[in-house]
């Protein structure tokens, strides 16, 4: 960009934000990267905080044809919020009204709303919100939307976008849109769209009653094969817990080596948890996998009460900060696959790990076969681009197995390369037909999902 | 369009698919109307075996640019089957390949196939397909998924769309498209889009375990105010019936003429049904129910069996039936408001009834405050004209008090002309955009959904 029309729209960002509201270079450097991507420094970083300001952000852009970047909390694991060459951030955290309407059994909230705030406000009113991505505590309602996140609870209770009854979002032309999931669902088009279609602005949600009883056991199996096995089975007699965690030996392990709280080294790990408002019902429910973990050689430890669950607990949250300190780099993988193939895809997965000579680690959501691989290595020693084509060898073998490539992260950037292959000509050029027709002049979030 | 082009496309459609499966003059008659409106003549009705054969048919309406009119069982209640000016009739009933898998949960479904089939050959496996639209018997999934229909059972388990895991569909160019849920969330644009964006040829459909027990109460009130607040009270304290249907006074009457079973005519009617899998607490979660209805003053009578709450159910499966004898003619509307404004938008929509001198019936699932205001009439006797006048109204009245224009029906030819005053501008002109997108011909059910 030529320097006097960036210096230009600094100059009215300036006059419009700044200084309340426009970061300046140092603290702009920690808007280059989410959880798992770097990207260019942006040009600059603003914080709105209406919708109105963010029209006016997107006037500028047009204006000064300078692409935007939306931004939640950068806890992102697909780099959806990473710039790419010369942009302006737009971080949402500073929007983070939120009302709880119990009546209606409904919230609304600004994109900047952390996920476990809406939850918190509507636990009074004995409601919750379900969308509980691992980073829940810090990740924001905009980003979720724009990854569609899911979590644990997401095998029994849905998805962000199951939630959405109504959105608001400022288009490529800076009008302010609102719309219910009825007509054309142009929310729903949203949802997950990462922020190249249009900004949101607000959500109206679903909320639902509080589950009264909650029951937690953990097993540990010999292997993911025998893991998978038992889960299924269990699903197949008419479990459906609301939770259903693995990890394989390598994140046990990793685990261990972090929390020391002395677990077997040399054994898959599920955790179970079942939820209901009638209390025998909640725990014959989380018998059943009790009993098909048993049958597979598992040992078994079920929580007495809440605090005992939250200490199992502990191990599954452990897992993001327990990798980092094994290598100073990782890729993060988000494949879902069928369930039947899950022995499999773990399998062939830990051998294309040992081929190529780098640390994999596994662990996700069985229940729905979202699966984590995580290829951990350091760039000082071994190479990165070993790395990324170790993860499209990955990203292979859930395709080759009937599966897809984003579980519950989004596409971003790290995906975008294996889109290619995943999908059809004609559905890439139909998706890229929406882009043009709701983006003509691509300033929104360029370079993400679509390859 | 000139004699000697619809003679070219009828011969081809000939040698492709007559007399197997390309209906004659006096036969093509029927597929002009849906359960509510009429269209023209189509020029032809086909009813295609496999995509490969919907494919063809795409192909022969770009080449004669005859638009294209998808058609499941025509039960649909807002036109959207309904052929205008001349155009080929695509009738999907004969696609209906059926086939549960109880390991993943799932069905894969083709159009034809009906929606009570599903759930028919889910419940060897203890499974279900909730949606469930009032002519569940006969409508097909290719319909229930172009209108994204709802039914009672949606309050709990919501509508049609929020179990599609997988779409295929034939696109305006004839390509086959098939895609989950991830990337842009193209299937869920597809669906509820009446047929205008794609022709949908197949489903993955998500299956959910059988309840195990269900309790059935029938409430008579003094009035729908004091029924509407009691559905809220008992909302409120944390009830979440699986249907809550309620019909008003004029409702009851004529369901009374009609099948003589001793209701009451001067009372409004809720039916109420919990379910779960703990026959304690589904009875208690009803009686949550049975109880704010008598603080309301209303009369209850709970079923003591299946026997019994399938007899109160009859009641409210005969609406359409004894409507069809009061007039010859019926505008079957669908709104949904939130529940707190009910009692004020029914008193509202009675009095213009009276205001019009027309008769007006009101029914629908009260748990979301989807209502069915019927304007029925006389052409003969009384202005089909000033009817429509008072469809607009019941309209307004929805838009006034915070509604939406479709509950579960879908936008069709009835509700189209109302989107224009629903949505602003920019809004309209985004669906525009999306149309263009992926139908540039506008070949595929022209003059539906947008207005």
């Amino acid at each position: 960009m030529a320097l006097s029309r960036a210096q230009g729209i600094l100059d009215e960002l300036k006059a419009l934000f700044g200084p309340r509201a426009l970061l300046s270079r140092p603290e702009r450097e920690v808007y280059r990267y989410d959880a798992i991507r770097e990207g260019a420094t942006p040009l600059a970083v603003v914080l709105p905080e209406s919708t109105a300001e963010v029209q006016a952000l997107v006037r500028l852009s047009r204006r000064y044809r300078v692409p935007l970047v939306p931004r939640g909390a950068g806890s992102g694991l697909s780099g959806g919020a990473v710039p790419l060459g010369e942009a302006l951030v737009v971080a949402f955290t500073r929007m983070d009204r939120l009302k709880v309407d119990p009546h209606t059994q409904t919230a609304w909230a600004e994109p900047g709303v952390t996920t476990a705030r809406v939850s918190e406000a509507a636990r009074p009113f004995g409601l919750f919100y379900p969308p509980d991505p691992a980073s829940y505590r810090t990740s924001t309602l905009g980003g979720n939307l724009a990854e569609n996140a899911g979590g644990p609870l997401c095998f029994k209770y849905g998805v962000t976008g199951d939630y959405v009854l109504e959105l608001e979002w400022v288009d490529a032309l800076g009008e302010v849109q609102r719309l219910g999931r009825d007509a054309y669902d142009l929310p729903g088009l949203l949802i997950g769209s990462e922020g190249t279609l249009g900004l949101i602005a607000g959500a109206r949600l679903r909320l639902l009653p509080l589950p009264r009883h909650r029951a937690t056991l953990m097993a540990l199996f010999p292997g993911v094969e025998a893991l998978a096995e038992a889960v299924s089975r269990a699903i197949a007699l008419g479990a459906v817990p609301a939770r259903l965690e693995f990890m394989d030996r390598s994140a046990v392990s990793a685990v261990e080596d972090y929390l020391g709280v002395g677990l077997p080294r040399d054994r898959a790990l599920l955790l179970a948890e079942t939820d209901g408002d009638d209390r025998e019902l909640v725990e014959e429910e989380l018998s059943l996998v009790e009993r098909t973990a048993l049958e597979l050689g598992a040992e078994v430890r079920r929580a007495r009460d809440e605090g005992e669950a939250e200490a199992l607990w502990r191990a599954r949250r452990a897992v993001s900060p327990a990798l980092g300190r094994l290598r100073p780099k990782r890729l993060n993988e988000d494949i879902a696959v069928p369930r039947s193939a899950l022995p499999r895809v773990v399998r062939e997965i830990e051998a294309l790990g040992r081929a190529y000579g780098l640390l994999v680690v596994q662990f996700g959501h069985i229940g729905d076969g979202n699966l984590h691989p995580n290829i951990l290595f350091d760039p000082l020693r071994e190479s990165e681009e070993r790395a990324w084509e170790l993860a499209h060898e990955i990203a292979r073998v859930a395709l080759r197995h009937g599966g897809v490539l984003s579980g519950e992260h989004g596409i971003g950037l790290m995906k975008r390369p294996f889109l290619e292959e995943a999908l059809d000509p004609g559905t890439l050029t139909a998706l890229r037909a929406l882009k043009e027709a709701l983006d003509p002049e691509g300033l929104l979030n360029p370079g993400k999902v679509l390859p």
